[in-house]
């Protein structure tokens, strides 16, 4: 199997760009430490021992899946100890974390990797980054004929790279041949009964384990798939589950760098396993990991330009663990009284003024990012503050992307809590089952748009604030807003030249397109505005109620309607046809000219009412 | 000193809400966990040994400093081995981190926390947070006869609660009696030279802060500071710095929990801190700290159900250090080709036309957040992806909160890199000296606001596409937009009836609030369109320039002016009046309803174009 390539790769070979300032990044590290010759291969095996010191690689891996690479990371090395994380993941993933713990601890031992001993009270293996919890994890991945345990750890490897990772031969056969402390090990793990019958195919398995080749990259994908939860991001593969993945960074965390691990926690700060191989991975989990890779080690068995590279990354790039983002500080996307965000309905004076007057007793709550506890202890503590000084919250949802199990009968409970208070939060939820996920009575409205929150919202403040004036059912064409314009003798006058049209709920009016078709003055009903956009969307726009007009607009667009006009109740209107218009103009230019010069107003009214709105949104949004 | 409260606090007393769901959570957890009763409390000292195990609370600080807390709250007990992770703080604070580490290592021991030896090699004591290390950490907190060292120590204890802890007489003498084996320690760490001098003072001190009494609130809000780097989030004072925050969580991580560290990082998986007092600090960096407190310990010297909460609390709220959420996912707020946000700048028809053809060609990437280097690399790669297909950028900065000194070279790069491929990114930042920052030729553009970023980028793409019609300097009133509605014999008997007008740079040619004042027809240069908004903030709409017209929006609302138009450059125009439009109705009514029905047409084409703009604006936020 090639060595998987990334969109960005086959873009970089079109050459338009060159490499990525991440890349040029690494390509510096890589430089400057270059230099570094302190320590020397590993001398335990000559597959290790002719390792060219010089080579050196960094990769990082994002848990989306992009590599940024610097230096010798296509050069194949063998894993070593890095294979005991993830055969420890296998066994994990195999057996669960009970069958696991019987036969390990997961502490600390403060002695060397190979150490002849097991832990004092409970006789195990102090954790499994020591060589003997590797053998017993080797060990515990169950071998069958038909599945051939070298085969299964192989595999699971290999999915975590991405790519079908091999055995090498060589490297296998001198492990073999080298093999005498690690079967000593096996046979004190024998003897203690972690290891149950004889220990000899655990450890030839064990000494395959560590012979598997990959490249830095390969390794970089590895931690990836750990750093993404235990799927790979290239693949989409789930090789572990999450609850393993976790077991296992933990452990890497207090035992993966040898017996140099508080240090490292010290100054690089992320879950690591390294290898007398030369390889080092390092994880932060739910971003990226760092691979890195130079035979020559330290002291203690680690990459000396390897632990150099990580540190610098750590330092360089703030990846240490206690340096974390503040999720919490962007929970809450925005804040703002409805009346600096009105529902599509045009309300007619009475309605706009008891709005304009109690439109701060309802608050919109925009919400986003994942709902995990600090993100719900902020929005939960935010929607508490709002509900304080105001009746009705509106909490839009529709920009998080994940609401924590817990989360949801915390918010539950806050949402009951404020009702008993005599306040009402209502919920826009892309999904309109969300409602059912909140117990307690009354049952949660859900709405799919901010604009139908608000509408709702709108007509409980008008229904207890209004008089019936601010939602009339029947408005005769005279009190229409564009005759009133006019002097009643002039508006009588027009009505007799007005034709009555009725439409059921759900009828189109006009169609975007067609020809300008009249003044359509409404008497009765809801009539929704709507316009696609250049994209092909529908969005609506405006919903117009009884005394208000629509068609007029298509006279400033070469008489050609843009907007679609559809009944949202049964509607009736009197119109004012095209001919009539004309006919107007001929037969009594005077009323003609009054008419045009209304409807000039009503024109410059509603740009200007657009106009104040943009204005509020545009503070609103920092525009 | 009294314990602060904090707002929620005061505001609970009012009685309006009950407790915040969070507060709710914690007050279960304590009801479920109380009947455990396994453990039994520190027999080491009476005072530890009389201690009621029937006590237990639980507290939850975040790191902006909100308390939430159930049960036992505010009983005082002693901080015992909770002071190391402090006083190890401490000494790093004043000496540095060299200093200290030449005196103690950071490696988990494998030992028991009063085991009586020093590590192998280094002769030092493995790590701070086992007695040995302990006593080498108060000793080398400076000591004199005016700054005592065991008030040094309590201060800044007391500085991490927010209030003036005490130290306990009885402890204390209890501490002081049962000291043997610190004795022993203090003396073997003077042999070997890691105590210099006699050790009394030092284990007289180390007695003292294991007895500072403390509060399980007391607990959180110490964990908290450290959980914000240092400062605590309710007086807001530096009482450490990041520097030493993170390595004393680093060192917590791994050797905080006595000899469970291993397991604890499994299970609960924050750096944390018990003593046999009863209580345990557990801190999730940049977000929260958890407090517990109940006497009762484990086999380790740990709180059994402070242990169990712990547990409890990081499985339920997904706080293990692996669990961490994706900031990175929501660093790009929006991307969007300019067309779907247009400037502020009306432009004639030929100049919509080559914007409709070429406004995809630049791209608009609303970044925000932290720019951390996740989210740094997920914006470069955002912006190099959106410049494969577009030659403007319109890198919108102003939502975010930080951009991390390292992330500055890679964007600068990045840019750089775009402009050698011929791309052009352009910034918009809240802060205009943001430019300086960019190294490189050509200087950065940066604008103050997405509107004037907008206008460099569509005048460019008019130079590039455009020919001069697009951007006229002087328009004849006859071919101005409104005049060539009508045709041109009337257009020339209307333009006979105008008068010039001049104003220079910077003047206000209408004022919000007075009466009607003509219609005005730009001739040359540029009038700028503002309102100001209900909350009093002055808001920017549009830039009208020759062949435009203003001032007729006041017709639509009783001829009084609602928007204040000012020229940006030396404006000349023709104007209608007010006088001359009533004498056209008598001289010449045709004229007069030919030229209503032109200003109708133009208000509804406003209206209308409107209402478009709102529609993409509407489908663009996702409405």
């Amino acid at each position: 199997m090639p060595q998987p390539s990334t969109e960005e790769e086959e873009r970089a070979e079109t050459g338009l760009f060159g490499p990525s300032a991440v890349t040029a990044y690494l390509e510096q590290v890589v430089e400057q430490l270059r230099d570094e010759r302190g320590g020397a291969p590993s001398s335990s095996i000559p597959a290790l021992a002719e390792a060219d010191p010089e080579r050196f690689g960094v990769v990082i891996a994002t848990a989306d899946g992009h590599v940024y690479e610097a230096g010798s990371t296509r050069d194949e090395f063998s894993l070593q100890s890095i294979s005991k994380a993830f055969t420890y993941a296998l066994a994990l993933h195999d057996l669960g974390a009970e069958a696991v713990h019987a036969k390990m601890d997961v502490e600390p031992s403060g002695d060397a990797y190979n150490e002849i001993s097991l832990q004092p009270g409970s006789g195990r293996p102090a954790n499994p980054m020591i060589n003997a919890g590797a053998i017993a994890s080797t060990w515990l991945v169950p071998d069958s004929d038909r599945d051939l345990r070298r085969d299964r750890i192989r595999e699971a490897y290999s999915r975590c790279a991405g790519r079908d990772l091999a055995i090498s031969p060589e490297v296998l056969a001198q492990e073999h041949d080298a093999g005498d402390r690690n079967r000593a090990l096996g046979y004190l793990l024998a003897s203690a009964g972690i290891i149950e019958g004889d220990p000899t195919q655990a450890l030839e398995d064990y000494f395959a384990q560590c012979s598997v080749l990959v490249t830095c990259r390969d390794l970089a994908l590895m931690g990836a798939t750990l750093a993404n939860a235990g799927t790979n991001p290239l693949t989409g593969e789930e090789v572990f589950d999450a609850g393993t993945v976790s077991r296992v960074l933990s452990v890497m965390s207090s035992c993966g760098m040898y017996d140099d691990a508080g240090e490292w926690m010290v100054r690089v700060g992320l879950p690591a396993k390294s290898g007398v191989g030369g390889g080092i991975i390092a994880v932060l989990p739910g971003e990226l990991a760092v691979a890195t890779f130079s035979p020559a080690l330290d002291r203690h068995g680690n990459s000396v330009r390897g632990v150099l590279a990580c540190e610098r990354l750590s330092q360089d790039l703030d990846l240490h663990f206690t340096h974390t983002a503040r999720v919490a500080r962007s929970t809450v996307r925005a804040s703002y009284p409805i009346d600096q965000s009105p529902s599509l309905v045009r309300r007619n004076a009475d309605a706009e003024a008891v709005l304009a007057e109690h439109g701060t007793d309802a608050v919109v709550v925009e919400l986003q990012g994942d709902l995990l506890f600090t993100g719900t202890e902020t929005a939960i503590r935010t929607v508490r503050d709002v509900a304080y000084d105001a009746s009705y919250v509106v909490v839009d949802l529709r920009r998080v992307d994940v609401i924590a199990d817990y989360a949801m009968p915390m918010l539950a409970r806050t949402r009951q809590e404020l009702h008993a208070a005599g306040r009402t939060v209502v919920v826009v939820a892309g999904n309109p089952d969300f409602g059912r996920s909140f117990r307690g009575d009354p049952p949660l409205e859900v709405f799919p748009s901010r604009a139908a929150a608000i509408k709702w919202v709108e007509d409980a403040l008008l229904e207890e604030h209004g008089g019936p004036e601010c939602t009339p059912s029947r408005v005769k064409p005279v009190e229409s807003e564009l005759f009133s314009r006019l002097d009643p003798a002039d508006a009588r006058a027009l009505r007799v030249r007005t034709v009555e049209r009725s439409w059921a709920a759900g009828e189109n009016i006009l169609r975007a397109g067609q020809n300008f078709a009249g003044i359509h003055l409404i008497v009765t009903g809801d009539v929704s505005m709507s316009l696609r956009t250049p994209s092909g969307e529908r969005v609506e726009l405006q919903v117009l109620g009884p005394g208000m007009s629509f068609g007029e607009l298509a006279l400033g667009t070469g008489d050609k309607q843009h907007a679609t006009l559809s009944a949202v109740t049964d509607v009736t209107a009197r119109v004012l046809s095209p001919q009539t218009l004309a006919e107007l103009e001929q037969e009594d230019p005077g009323l003609g000219l009054r008419l045009w010069k209304a409807l000039a107003r009503d024109g410059f009214e509603r740009a200007d009412q657009q106009w104040r709105d943009a204005a509020v949104h545009a503070s609103a949004s920092d525009w």
